[in-house]
């Protein structure tokens, strides 16, 4: 009978989290009950919104309690199973959490078509990540053909899809990434119009200059000071698709609001936020149209996939924040 | 020949206007010429939108240039003219400024129907006011019934003209003003169906405790604290309307922005803004229904109407800062 090992939250991490934050722990590895099936896991997904889910505070998700696993997706194979849809060999994606093994009664869980991509791809493009790019652009930012779509983090897992779909759509698309090489990759590789270090000194002229007729859709993963400079920017009824806000997710006290948000009021414009939890009955069908894209090769899904075990999840998931990572972060723990 | 005493921007205001931030002028009245009338002003409108146009900031109007006479809705008759929509006897409604006396080429002018309404209530609620009330609340609010209504600034010209619009609409109605006089007012008088003092102890709570399931729509005429507190108590799919910001208009320094803005992802909640002026073709629609409303008794319009001269101009203005003013702020000068 095989072991589990498994990542639990120890304490709450104050700002940006720590080793003594997380416990590592080892047990035997579930058996099913009836209706329920085991699934080994194969990748974890690591995303910025895990760790909001570690702090106390009211959110769309309970936070991790205290001695719980580390929430987390991940895909994986059946190993063991007493569910009727769920028969051993299936490999599945779900919240199976930063651990080995995960025992499940199929609510929240998709069975994966390896056909359409790899195990990571369902995490990423195929799966949350892809569905969040697909539904926040499309359904909140409503680009339209020849405006102009500005993302940050967009070297990341989500921004880099959402370019590429605002590409597709015929826009002009800008992103904004931390270092040259990022921002060539953005340019030469995916064919933005335009990237923009923000690392790199005048952020804001290169902005203005990247974007002469202003922004229509900006589409969010950071907040902070790019959020603040962008509504100095908005064309008139500009959207703002407010995703997520990884620049603050490590703060130790209260971040500054957009201060200048009553740029809204002068450009008629619109900032709506959104989770992608919400589409799920239109899951099937996004998912089909990113896996035809994919296939096409009309989108490009840049992953950075780390090989190890579970002790690994920190120094990896960290890479999400000091910003070394291209694409979507897996953690491998097949081998 | 009469003589036009004005109100003209001496230079631009540093947080609050002070009285050498204008100069009084006197001059011979405008004669019209081919095409132009000349407006004689009888009653003022005094907004906190005005104050934002005396500042060197690119916005949504150009800013009054210094020399100018400073830039006001007003309400007159016309006492000469060359223009033949507009005969010598109309009364008109236009932006005619701080002045006894405006020369017109009709261009954004109103005839005003004063078996409709007093020339006060045509500045007010059958005015931009009421027009600013009616399209931000049905078009981007979007209330239906049973939901909870919050609105800030409530016993002012536009708040106490959006929570009747919305008790019309079988809504929740709570109001934000200052002071238990104005909130008494809001409840016994209007009919909302709670008034929270901002200017007291205990504002969160009291705005928890008036919103049990959840603010639905924020109507929000003030920004600042009010705004950041309305933000942690959304209703899911909440919007927030975003109309003015009278907290921040005299500040010296950039004042902090929502720093609880990622409240829209969780809420999956939109926060809007909106110029009446996009409206101007539905105009004639809305101001029949609130003139219906209005002869029904079903909308009641406070007005503080002060009677005087131009030169008054500055003292009455700072009255909409103080609080000193129950609904529509007008200067009346035609006596």
């Amino acid at each position: 009978m095989p072991s589990n090992t498994s990542v639990r939250l120890a304490r709450r991490p104050s700002g940006t989290p720590v080793p003594d934050d997380f416990a590592i722990t080892t047990e035997a590895a579930p058996e099913p009950g009836p209706k329920e099936f085991v699934v080994k896991n194969t990748m974890i997904s690591l995303d910025p919104a895990m760790r909001g889910w570690l702090d106390d505070r009211p959110s769309y998700l309970p936070p991790v309690g205290i001695g719980e696993v580390v929430r987390a997706g991940a895909v994986g194979e059946v190993v063991a199973s007493q569910h009727r849809r769920f028969p051993v060999g299936s490999y599945v994606s779900g919240t199976f959490g930063v651990q080995e093994y995960a025992l499940s009664d199929g609510r929240d869980v998709t069975k994966i078509d390896l056909a359409q991509g790899t195990p990571a791809m369902h995490l990423g493009v195929l799966g949350l990540t892809g569905l969040t790019a697909y539904f926040g652009l499309f359904d909140l930012g409503k680009p339209r053909a020849g405006e102009t779509v500005l993302v940050s983090a967009a070297a990341g897992a989500v921004g880099s899809i959402v370019g590429q779909l605002a590409l597709l759509n015929g826009c002009r698309v800008v992103g904004l990434a931390g270092g040259p090489e990022k921002c060539r990759y953005l340019t030469e590789e995916l064919g933005f119009h335009a990237a923009i270090d923000y690392k790199a000194d005048g952020m804001r002229r290169a902005m203005a200059e990247a974007c002469p007729d202003g922004i229509d859709v900006y589409f969010d993963n950071v907040g902070g000071t790019i959020l603040n400079t962008a509504l100095t920017m908005l064309a008139m009824h500009a959207r703002i698709v407010v995703c997520g806000a990884v620049a603050q997710y490590n703060a130790d006290a209260p971040t500054p609001g957009p201060s200048n948000y009553l740029a809204l009021l002068v450009r008629r414009a619109t900032m709506s936020g959104f989770l992608v939890f919400d589409y799920a009955s239109e899951y099937p069908v996004a998912r089909r149209r990113l896996a035809g894209w994919v296939a096409d090769g009309r989108i490009t899904a840049p992953e950075t996939i780390v090989a190890g075990s579970v002790s690994d999840f920190l120094p990896t998931f960290m890479r999400l924040f000091s910003g070394d990572n291209l694409g979507k972060l897996v953690l491998d723990i097949s081998g």
